[in-house]
């Protein structure tokens, strides 16, 4: 990662990396204990300890509570946590812009849901029916319409079953979310928007459910690209 | 990030994001120190510096080296370098599926092409062009030849100019060097497969200065999928 010779935990890093590589390390197993990699690498414990925090952050590993033989930390790929962090604090640092980071939805939802709606054996779209209908109760407030809305879209990328993608999707979603939900609070009418992401929402599960890509793909990226439209002058 | 009850080192985290989102903090700015942090959020300073070296890994800062008023952690937003743990870890510990990541480079790169035809302004192919012509040279070795050929790829997703896109681009590129390595390293002729790369990406250039998006994107997308097609049935 660093041009410099790396430093102790960066070290750690590599070496759990390399043992997930060959197989030695694979989900579900418990790495190392701290004292036994401190002493293997010839590391003090807490460059370990900080080797453990990075790789918890980018979901390869989760923390266990407690001590003796069931501690230590379990190997898991979860990737859509750590995803969701980097881009939310390099959204927040302006590494990422944000109409970048919308561009970008733009293009995976477009690939995915246009891929989805190409295939000849059926799809299961169960889970995005039911948000449909979840989001059509009129009493929900404008947080829990966005929340839904979220999930609808994550379940499109999820159904087309690219993992790297759905990660990616989840992470730029995140990314922008308060931003998303800035646009909603300033609405004037939301009940005129909620009605129409509504209804674009069933016609990009409609163009799915037919089997016409381009026109699926055209929908979702409409429909994407006109809600940032009212703040974002650029998309 | 998790469901529990933030720990020390997660609260440190989002102290960071919200000081970046309100603007209290900035690229370029050294972060509070250590123990000012560790005071203020009332946690130890063990769990400001696992903090520390959670937002060195994911490209949000870099540690300065000595002490005194010159030392503390610079922000920065290099979202590069933290992409490409994350993806590498991740395709390490099996969460990212080969295939995957290949589909999902394929859906980026082609999508950055096209648009780069597309556009009616002059693209400054200044970069890629000077990577075609290194290529050329015939006593490079295969990793040569690869390092070479990951920068040409990288250079036009970079002259399209969506900062997520490069950042996640090179992301993939670097979780899969030792598999593209690996399928180089295991061609009986390696001058045929040079070749008709070499081919292929001046054919990928000269579609892009044409402003044919289309052939562009066609081209760039067989041309990722040939590539891994000899070693991944599934692409």
């Amino acid at each position: 990662m660093a041009t410099a010779a790396p430093r102790a935990w960066e070290r750690v890093l590599a070496r759990i990396e390399s043992d997930l590589l060959d197989g030695r390390l694979t989900p579900g197993q418990r790495i190392p204990g701290e004292r036994a990699l401190a002493g293997e690498l010839n590391v003090g414990r807490s460059s370990v300890r900080e080797a453990m925090r990075v790789l918890e952050a980018l979901g390869v590993l989760r923390a266990q509570t407690g001590s003796g033989p069931e501690a230590g930390a379990i190997i898991l790929t979860r990737p859509t946590g750590g995803m969701s962090a980097l881009m939310r604090l390099q959204v927040a640092g302006r590494g990422f812009p944000v109409p970048d980071v919308v561009r970008t939805r733009v293009i995976l939802e477009t690939s995915s849901v246009s891929e989805l709606a190409a295939r000849t054996e059926p799809v299961d779209l169960s889970e995005v029916d039911g948000l449909l209908d979840a989001m059509d109760a009129p009493e929900l407030s404008r947080q829990e319409f966005l929340v839904l809305d979220a999930q609808f879209h994550l379940a499109l990328t999820r159904a087309a079953g690219n993992q790297v993608v759905t990660a990616m999707m989840s992470g730029l979603r995140d990314s922008i979310e308060t931003y998303t939900g800035r646009i909603a609070a300033a609405l004037d009418s939301w009940e005129d928007t909620a009605n129409r992401l509504r209804a674009e929402h069933r016609a990009i599960a409609a163009a799915v459910r037919d089997g016409t890509a381009d026109l699926a793909g055209e929908r979702v990226a409409a429909h994407i690209r006109g809600y940032y439209a009212a703040a974002t002058p650029e998309e």
